[in-house]
């Protein structure tokens, strides 16, 4: 089955994407999380959304739930960690599982804070960001997991039933997302100091701590999102940014991007906004491409 | 008093920048019309803004109006007809009426429906935009109101004070405007056709119809939108609308424009976002601005 669109992100940027595609009658997907948006639900009182004043995060993921729910328009709680141009369609790969779309919307959010050092030299050589993919490369091996979500603990779990020892490193300040998910397996080691850098020579051998180092032959660094470069290939970025054009549109044809992923400000209307604006072009991509296949036959 | 930032619009552009300029702590005033939005108090339901599902336009205008009050934003009831670039301030005229901003953001809106035939031809030639300003020039003379609004009436009305004689063309379907509002002077005739073109040689001097012509001195046509350059002289557009970059920046700097006026999609989820970009970027303007002058010092 392929859909018509792919949206990738539950946040403002892709639940506007979705509602928009879905009044158009297109058939879409939208891969994200239960909470919809992490960031959104931590936000004590919104203001600068039209419409909402003093509204707090979690009033507002509910009104958006609301519209979902009334527009018949369901999340699939899925990861995606890679997405190929195959030409007429988008390849989406979740662990395993693939999804085809003939467009896609980039709806990623972008991560604060910046990389640890080592960890853009190192990727693909010992350094990874999805552990369900590359699991069977680390068995009987050591591993570290660099955690910034509660999901990081599940992806660590599933790591130590294959590997021979896991470090967990906890990179959230707030102490209510290790008690809220679900609990570690009692044999990963869990270290509370922030790493400092990852080190190696051709391939990772060791993380190194302010007070310690250890010794390993893969790190996973566990985000909400992926850099835009490890998630499509070849997508044209700006910084931390991927490029778009005032219509959404980035440097690969079909494929959008809307919300923060797509530059600042980091607001939740305006990635409202240009989800509406990412789908409505998305929509115009897959009429055109519809009429060119019509007149080639 | 020269204001940081005058907004000129009351769409959904316009208030989501007087928000977002406002939560900054900018000095703003917004100009615009009791029904906010006279486009968005006539759509009769409302799907594709986010965190409201099946929401009318009329219950829309007051969620807007509501964070208005809450934040204590003012709408100033007047129209702009002219802004001029003063180097690092701008001048906006209302009729006999300047105000001073450092910055302005446009939200205008766009006109549906091309220029009548001749319009543009006869722009600044006997064809204007604004009957308080240019009313002196037609005394004891011929002039037809092509009116798209309600208020083109008491435009009507204020020229039938001053003129030999005038004519009013209803352009609107919809009756009820005319109902709603004040009655026209009974000495204004009334044309219930559509008007083709616009006619003259050096000046006007005809307004023809499918199936009659008048003799007349000067056409007004008073629509909720002016073109951006007769609003703003020496700005760049393409076609209908305001060109901007992805920061909502016109060609002219300092001055910035957002919703429908600065392109498609019209909608107004995809407009509030970007009244936020532009406020966003009109408040890193003003504080750019403050550095220069004080290194100057």
């Amino acid at each position: 089955m392929r859909y018509d669109i792919a949206i990738v992100g539950s946040g403002p940027a892709g639940l506007s994407a979705a509602i928009n595609a879905k009044i158009r009658n297109k058939n879409i997907i939208v891969f994200g999380t239960e909470s919809l948006s992490n960031k959104l639900i931590k936000a004590p009182s919104i203001d600068n959304y039209l419409g909402f004043y003093e509204i707090s995060g979690e009033e507002l993921r509910e009104k958006f739930q609301n519209h979902l729910d009334k527009m018949e328009i369901e999340i699939t709680y899925k990861k995606i960690n890679n997405i190929y141009a195959m030409g007429d369609y988008f390849a989406l790969m979740s662990g395993e599982d693939m999804y085809e779309a003939t467009a896609v919307i980039l709806a990623t959010g972008v991560e604060y804070g910046k990389p640890i050092k080592g960890e853009e030299e190192f990727l693909g050589k010992g350094v990874g960001y999805c552990a369900t993919c590359d699991a069977p490369l680390y068995k009987d091996k050591k591993v570290a997991i660099i955690g910034y979500n509660k999901e990081s603990k599940e992806e660590a779990n599933f790591l130590n039933e294959i590997a021979s020892k896991t470090y967990f490193i906890p990179m959230y300040k707030n102490d209510s997302l290790m008690r809220e998910s679900n609990e570690l397996d009692s044999s990963i080691e869990i270290i509370n100091d922030r790493p400092v850098q990852i080190k190696g020579e051709n391939l990772v051998n060791k993380v190194s701590f302010k007070e310690q180092e250890i010794d390993v032959d893969g790190v996973f660094v566990i985000k909400d999102s992926a850099s835009p470069k490890s998630l499509v290939p070849g997508i044209d970025t700006e910084g931390p940014h991927i490029k778009v054009d005032i219509n959404m549109q980035t440097s690969i044809t079909g494929c959008f991007a809307a919300g923060d992923c797509a530059g600042k400000p980091y607001s939740y209307i305006k990635s409202a906004g240009q989800g509406q604006i990412a789908a409505i072009n998305a929509v115009s991509y897959l009429d055109k491409l519809k009429i060119e296949q019509r007149n080639k036959k």
